[in-house]
Parts: structure tokens; sequence; C-alpha cells
């Protein structure tokens, strides 16, 4: 079930410097895009075999503000795992006690596709997204 | 210069919890190895694109001990980059500002291969490991 991973999500206090830095290092980095929808500037980060996310919060309400309140100066955000069967995903993290954020059930995430987030403190600490393949 | 993504590494307090959660969600888990010179129990978390690797800590000075401490949940502690060139890669964080943890020269890491980290401060709030490929 949880074979690829699609995704690293970072959140970053200034987009155009960790832009800046990520270039410099080699990696091919996208223009920054808006999601208005959901409250965040986005930058892609295409390596071989994976890809990066940078984000930086957009508008009022941004997922990621709290985060960036926590961890001024940046951090790793969530992972995001493809999966085959979303509903399997969530049965499997309801058998292991782990909670699915927001009402228990998908909701359409930034690539357009259905997503779910585990609750980190019931998944050692790491916020995990799982999208439907 | 920045292609690869080697790994993603975890910190876990709990080893046996945390491989039984990832082998209910269908990841091919390893048995634990102990990696005494690094001061850590690893298990590799083997995904079609990459691996993660989950880190809990072994015998005294552990390096994770006090990541553990701040996040007694556990959580996301570091990513590993493949890197052609680790000279390179040492210059080109000179020059953007990012310190190289230690003595600022490469050492064997848990693989047997040539590694640096970057101070997470100067590079976005993300522990960043360089291998040499």
């Amino acid at each position: 079930m949880m074979n690829v991973l699609n995704h690293i999500a970072i959140a970053v206090p200034d987009m155009s410097t960790a832009i800046a830095h990520y270039r410099a290092l080699g990696a091919e980095v996208s223009q920054p895009q808006d999601l208005p929808d959901h409250g965040v500037t986005v930058v892609f980060i295409q390596l071989q075999n994976t890809k990066i996310e940078l984000l930086h919060p957009l508008g009022e309400n941004s997922p990621i503000a709290g985060f960036l309140e926590k961890n001024p100066t940046g951090g790793l955000h969530h992972l995001c795992f493809e999966v085959e069967d979303l509903g399997a995903a969530i049965d499997t993290l309801s058998d292991v006690g782990a909670r699915v954020l927001g009402n228990g059930q998908p909701k359409i995430g930034a690539h357009g596709k259905p997503v779910i987030f585990a609750h980190p403190k019931d998944f050692h600490g790491v916020l995990m997204e799982f999208e439907q393949a």
C-alpha cells in the first residue's frame, strides 16, 4: 500500500532565499505558485526520484502559519505517500489507532487528488499525507 | 548536484510499535540493526523510489537522544541527498552561508560513505545530510 513517496513538504519563512539556496545546490526549482484555496504559496523541487515542496503561508488562516510560529527558521512539515486505495488506508490507520485529521474523510489536495492526513501524535511525530494514486 | 534523495530519517521513541505501524500500512520494513559507532538502532523502510530510516537511540551520548527529549513522540530528523562531489557541496554551502557541522570536513556515515551535515538554522530549519554518491 505505502510504496511511493510523492513529496516531502518543507515550510520556509522566506521563499526567495530558500529558492536561491536550493538552486545554488544545483536543484531544479520551479517558479512559485499561489494556491489560495490551500492557503499556501508552493515551489516544487524536482529530484530524480521524488520531489520537495517548499511551502510559505498565503493569506489569512494559512494551515502552515502556526507551524512557522513554532519553527521560525522553517522545518520539515509533512511527508506525502501515494496509495492505491485511500479507503483501505483510512481503515488501516483506524486499526492502528491513528486519527485522520478533519472529519476523517478525504479532501481534494493541492494536486487535485483525494488526500487524507494522519495525526502526527498518533504516528511517531510525523504528519503523514496519503494521496490517492 | 542535488538530484537524488537517498533517505528520510525519522526518530522514533518506540521502535517496535513504529515497525508494526509501518508494516500495517504495507511498507517493506527491515529488521532493526544496531550501529554502535553511530549511537543508533536503525530500521530501513524500502519504498519504490527512496527509503525511510527509523532511528532510535543506542547507548549513551546518542546523537538523537536530545532530539527525542525535545520531540518525545518522535519526528522528522533529517534528509539525506546523494551528491557527486562532496567537496563542491561544502564549497556551495559555504557560499550560501550554511555551516557544515563538526569540523567542516566529511565523516564516514552510517552507510560507509563520506557524509557532511549542514546546520539546520542555516538551511531553512532542515538538517540536511549530503552523501558522496
